[in-house]
C-alpha cells in the first residue's frame, strides 16, 4: 500500500481540485471534496468535470490498491441531482475482476446522502509495478501494449 | 449567443483548470488546454478528469449555444492513448437532436492530431433561458423537473 | 399494472427470444431466459445481444410499471464472465427518478449467482398512457417530442 | 478471413434474429435486418435489443476480422428515433486500436438514412485463434484471463 499511497499522492489534478482520499484498500476507496466557488459551472452547481474527477480518483485508488499499474479503459457517468455547496463524497466498490480487467461502481452523494451521480469504470491491469515518480514514467513505453 | 457566452464565461471549474473555449455555435464547439504540471495524474500523464472536463465543457458549449438551458444526463468516455505535454483539443459535434434531447460526439486529440479519447454525451433541453449569474440560479428550483 | 402487463406481453422480440418476465413492480423487475442453441454467438456462449435484451426487457418493465410510457434514452453494458448453458436472470433496480428521467441498475447472473454482466439504463418518462396495441401506436407521433 | 467467416456464420442468435452480414474487413463491417413482427417491442417499434444485436454483430465482425479472438468488454448505445418497418443497417468503423484493445463506433440507420441509434464498443484482443466450432470452445478456459 505504500507504493500506492505515493502513486496517488502524486495525482496533481486531484490535489489542485481540492479532492482528498479518505479511505483506500484493494477494490474499495472513498474520496471527498468540499465545494468552493472554483468547483462550479455556469449554472452555479458542482461541475460535471469535478464530479467525474472525484469519482475517477476513487476509482484509480480502488484499482491501483492491488499494487499493479491499472489504467482506465472506459467510464460512464449519469447525473441525477444538482448541488452547489457542502462536502461531496464518492465511494468506489469493485463489482468484477479478472486477470486483466477490473470494474467498479461509484456513487457520488452530497452531505445529506442524496445520490447526485453514478459512475461506472472499467480498467486494464497492466501487471507492471506502480511508478514512483512522474519522471520514471516518462521513460516508459505506452502501458496498454 | 451573448447570453451563452456569459453563461460559459461563468464556468469556474473550466476556467481554473485552464480550459479555453475557442469556437462555439449551435451544435458545435471546440475547447483547448495547454498541459501543465497541475493537470497530471500519478502516472505523469493528463488526468482522465481533465480530459473529461475539457470534453464536457465543449459539450456544454455546443448544446447551450441554442440558447436554452441544457443539462447533461449521461456521458461516456473511452481512453485510447496517453499524453503528458502540449495542447489538447476537444471538438464537439452534434449527432442527434429532438425537442427534449441532444447528443454530441466529442473527440479529444493531442497537438499532433492523435486521438486520445472519445466522449459521448446526452443532455436534456429544459426550455428555460440561460441563467445570467450564479445567484440567479440559486433561487430556482431543480431544472430537470 | 394491467395496462403494463398487456404492454409487456406485446413485446414480441423478448417473446421470440424466449425471455420471461418473472417479477415486476414500479422501479423493480426480474426477467429470465433458459439458454438454448439459438442464444449462442460464434464462440459458443450467450450472445451479448441476448444478455442486453434480457436486461433491457427487465428495464422496460421496471420503468413502465409506473403506468406512463417511458422510453430508453441510453444504456451501457459491461461483460464480466461468459456462460453457455442454464438459466440466466436479470434483475432491474431503480437508482434514481425525477419527473422526466429514470435510471436503473441491472445485474445479469447465471444460475449459480455468478455476475455475467451489468447494465445501466436511463429512460425518458413521456407522461403518455401505455399503448394497448401496436396499431394504436402506429397512429401516434414520435414520443420524445 | 475464412476462419472469421466461419466464426461469424456460427453466430446463432444473430441468425435466428434475421440479421445478415453484408460487408466485413478488419476494422469495418456492415449488417442489415429486415424488420418483421418478431422484432418489435410493446410500443410497436424495433426493439432496443434488436438494434443492439444488429450493432453488436457488426462490431464482432469488424474486430474479429483481424483474425484473433476478440471479446467485448463494454458497450454503450443511445437511441435517437424510432422505426417499425423497413431494412435497418448498422455500420461499424474502428476508431482506435492498440495491441490489446479495439474500439468501434457504430451507427444504426433506417432505409432513408435516418440515424436511429449510435453504439460504441470496446473489446479485448485475446491473441488466440478464432474457434472453428462451438465444441472447440467449450473445452477452453475463460478467455479474458
Amino acid at each position: 500500500m505504500k507504493a500506492c499511497r505515493e502513486f496517488l499522492a502524486n495525482d496533481r489534478f486531484a490535489r489542485v481540485s481540492g479532492i482528498e482520499l479518505v479511505d483506500c484498500r484493494p477494490g474499495y476507496a472513498k474520496t471527498q471534496v468540499e465545494l468552493t466557488e472554483q468547483h462550479l459551472n455556469g449554472a452555479g452547481t458542482a461541475h460535471g468535470g469535478l464530479l467525474f474527477t472525484l469519482a475517477d480518483f476513487a476509482f484509480a485508488a480502488a484499482v491501483n490498491a492491488y499494487g499493479r499499474l491499472t489504467l482506465s479503459i472506459s467510464n460512464s457517468i449519469s447525473y441525477f441531482a444538482r448541488c452547489g455547496h457542502g462536502v461531496l463524497t464518492a465511494e468506489a466498490k469493485e463489482i468484477a475482476r479478472s486477470e486483466k480487467l477490473i470494474t467498479c461502481d461509484i456513487n457520488i452523494a452530497d452531505d445529506q446522502g442524496n445520490l447526485l451521480a453514478n459512475f461506472k469504470g472499467t480498467a486494464f491491469i497492466t501487471g507492471k509495478e506502480l511508478p514512483r515518480s512522474a519522471s520514471e514514467i516518462h521513460s516508459r513505453e505506452a502501458d496498454h501494449s
